[in-house]
């Protein structure tokens, strides 16, 4: 699937992306509009839109404006909806999310497929090609255009700090992620690389529940419990890239030992196994979260005094963070938000009783709203790189020496 | 003390701007020289520099290259190290502190008076003049160059969010803040206002103890507990101006009322009165802060069991903000960190033991260099607005409408 990437091709890309960026600003032009603003020769600009019209990324239209009976309607261009640009890719700890936007940025599709925790990167990255193919077919006559990937997107499980576009800037860190060269090698373009729940928290706040906030804290009860931080307007990364670590926050000292190593973080309270466990032991028969979920919504005591005591520990914590950063907007994702008002309103309860009480009533408890795709979304922002809220992000040095980005770059 | 502000007095400001920036950047230089930089014409240029010379912001020296015999030795032109040009206020609680940088944004003088928590702001506004004036005279024939003042950038306590250089911002705030009416009816120049913790915590991470950190966590232990963020390279505010409140932290459930309206918070156990109180309860005697500074080096057990004990809550706080935001140091101010290791030791402690592993061996906690004049410091900082810690901190409407900050507004 990878493509020539010479200088003439590169070249061309700049073209293309040169009237597709003035499509995206512009909306549907005519030859003799796009022309105007483009500023390429006559010749040039036909030869790139008959090749993006037979690639299926441009349509043609015929204007409804035109007066009849004066001439020949005049014939439009415009984006195609169903041509997809850029593709992000999640992989968590036990499954594949897929999502891929068009040419004029809107999400035209998503996929998703569970695995086991083990799976070995080759199979990972061999599943995520598959369900990038089944995105082909969406929406009517859809085509994901791969050839007009300009890189790929990829959130993962743990710390990612030093690194961006597999160039290590940590000494600790100096090897690209396994995932990085199998997918370079599979699609032939960069490699974005970040942790997979700060993605999701630049998904939501993007296209999800905190859309256009500037100070937003996204916390995700999974398999674990993380989240990450848009700031000031930024999505934050903090020193070494370990920002957002809620999970790791001691909620109870001396408490259950946690995968970190540590003792008693919200973790070993509030993920998904967590919580199964502690329901099981009071009594409670449940072997996941849908099952959870079922057994709260029918009322049972057991389920719902469990949640009521693991959300004001979460409370707590958010109470915390929020008076030490000050967000607007808390978003909760991840599988046991499903469990509903049964955990979120002891959740609002212990965050109202220990925010400064003259923040209680300024930040706002939202739920999540992009779903098991949020990671893979905010995979596909750092590929557009055209959020404010990336404006303090690393462009890579792949994205510096490969891409051609903007089409100024190739006058 | 105040000025004429009119276009021409605004133009001449403009060009002495430009030749003191120039000053600044290249260090000393013959009129020859900075006729080349400047673009002003040689009558205007001369005239700018005999002013400045007479004021007493520039000083001429003969360079010491020039061979002997071969004509007259060059005059160069260099800034006065002790000519002011910004001062920052401080109105803490209980006490007013000022400091002044020169024209190199050197810090060229300090002072500090403790006052009663009641005193009246038309009192306080007059003890700020009166320091503000003492700060003439210091090192060898200075004088504070009133005259060049841009601006007096303010500390003051509690939250500050919506307000910038007097212009609200927030509907719930719409007046300015008293002091900011008094001071610029005093000094004729726009008051930029910020919460004085979170200045002491800008004055740490440009002149202090974190100088050229990008992640910084300020804490500050004394009549409240309070600090301040600088977040990816730039200072934080949080959304209505709600960063920093570390001291407001639950970290005993159902403990003691605090100030703020909530129960239990840092603040009720690590401030200097909680302090005092908790160490009289325990049979110590110490009035205050350096009494009990007098019992830990004495090695007295009371003191060294009690602040063992703060130090754990401290500690454990500080661990959950760095999980939270991954900060790379992490600096400890306020008149407590006098007490030395008795209180540092233990606050390292109960960090390790909480942070999250992979963290421990990459957050250092340093003691505040600044001493009680960081937040002076800080305002200093807002006024000159030149730190890259302060490129997305609001630049107040009367910075844009009031001052020629930039010499390129007055060609």
């Amino acid at each position: 699937m990878s493509q020539p990437r010479g200088p003439l091709s590169q070249l061309r890309r700049g073209h293309e992306e040169l009237v597709l960026g003035l499509l995206r600003k512009h909306g549907p032009l005519s030859r003799g509009e796009l022309g105007k603003h483009c500023g390429l020769s006559r010749t040039t600009l036909y030869d790139i839109l008959a090749e993006l019209v037979a690639d299926g990324a441009v349509v043609t239209a015929t204007s409804q404006d035109t007066p009849r009976g004066r001439g020949r309607p005049a014939e439009t261009l415009t984006l195609n909806p169903d041509a997809g640009q850029a593709i992000g890719i999640d992989f968590a700890r036990r499954g594949l999310h897929v999502a891929a936007v068009n040419l004029a940025h809107e999400v035209i599709g998503a996929a998703s497929e569970p695995h086991d925790a083990d799976l070995p990167w080759e199979q990972r990255v061999e599943l995520a090609g598959r369900l990038v193919g089944s995105l082909t077919g969406i929406g009517s006559g859809a085509a994901l255009r791969l050839g007009a990937l300009e890189a790929v997107g990829v959130g993962v499980v743990g710390p990612v700090g030093g690194q961006v576009g597999g160039q290590a800037q940590d000494e600790d860190e100096d090897a690209p992620h396994p995932v990085q060269v199998l997918l370079r090698e599979r699609f032939g373009v960069p490699v974005l690389l970040d942790n997979n729940t700060r993605l999701a928290a630049l998904g939501e706040a993007i296209w999800g529940a905190a859309a256009g906030d500037q100070d937003v804290l996204y916390l995700r009860l999974s398999h674990g419990v993380g989240g990450g931080l848009v700031v000031g307007g930024s999505l934050h990364r903090g020193a070494y890239g370990m920002s957002g670590e809620f999970g790791h926050i001691t909620v109870e000292p001396g408490g259950a030992r946690c995968d970190c190593g540590g003792t008693g973080c919200l973790e070993t309270v509030a993920s998904i196994r967590a919580v199964l466990d502690a329901y099981r032991a009071a009594g409670g028969r449940a072997a996941d979260v849908p099952e959870l979920v079922k057994a709260v919504r029918s009322g049972e005591e057991t389920a719902l005094g469990l949640l009521s005591g693991v959300g004001a520990r979460i409370g707590e914590t958010l109470a915390a963070v929020c008076n030490a950063i000050g967000p607007s907007v808390i978003v909760i994702g991840g599988e046991l938000v499903e469990t509903g008002a049964a955990l979120s309103e002891p959740i609002e309860r212990a965050l109202h009783e220990h925010v400064i009480p003259v923040s209680r009533h300024r930040v706002s408890l939202r739920s999540a709203t992009l779903g098991e795709v949020a990671g893979a979304l905010g995979g596909i922002a750092l590929v557009l790189h055209e959020s404010p809220l990336l404006s303090r992000y690393p462009a890579g040095p792949d994205l510096a020496e490969d891409l051609s980005m903007t089409p100024s770059r190739h006058p």
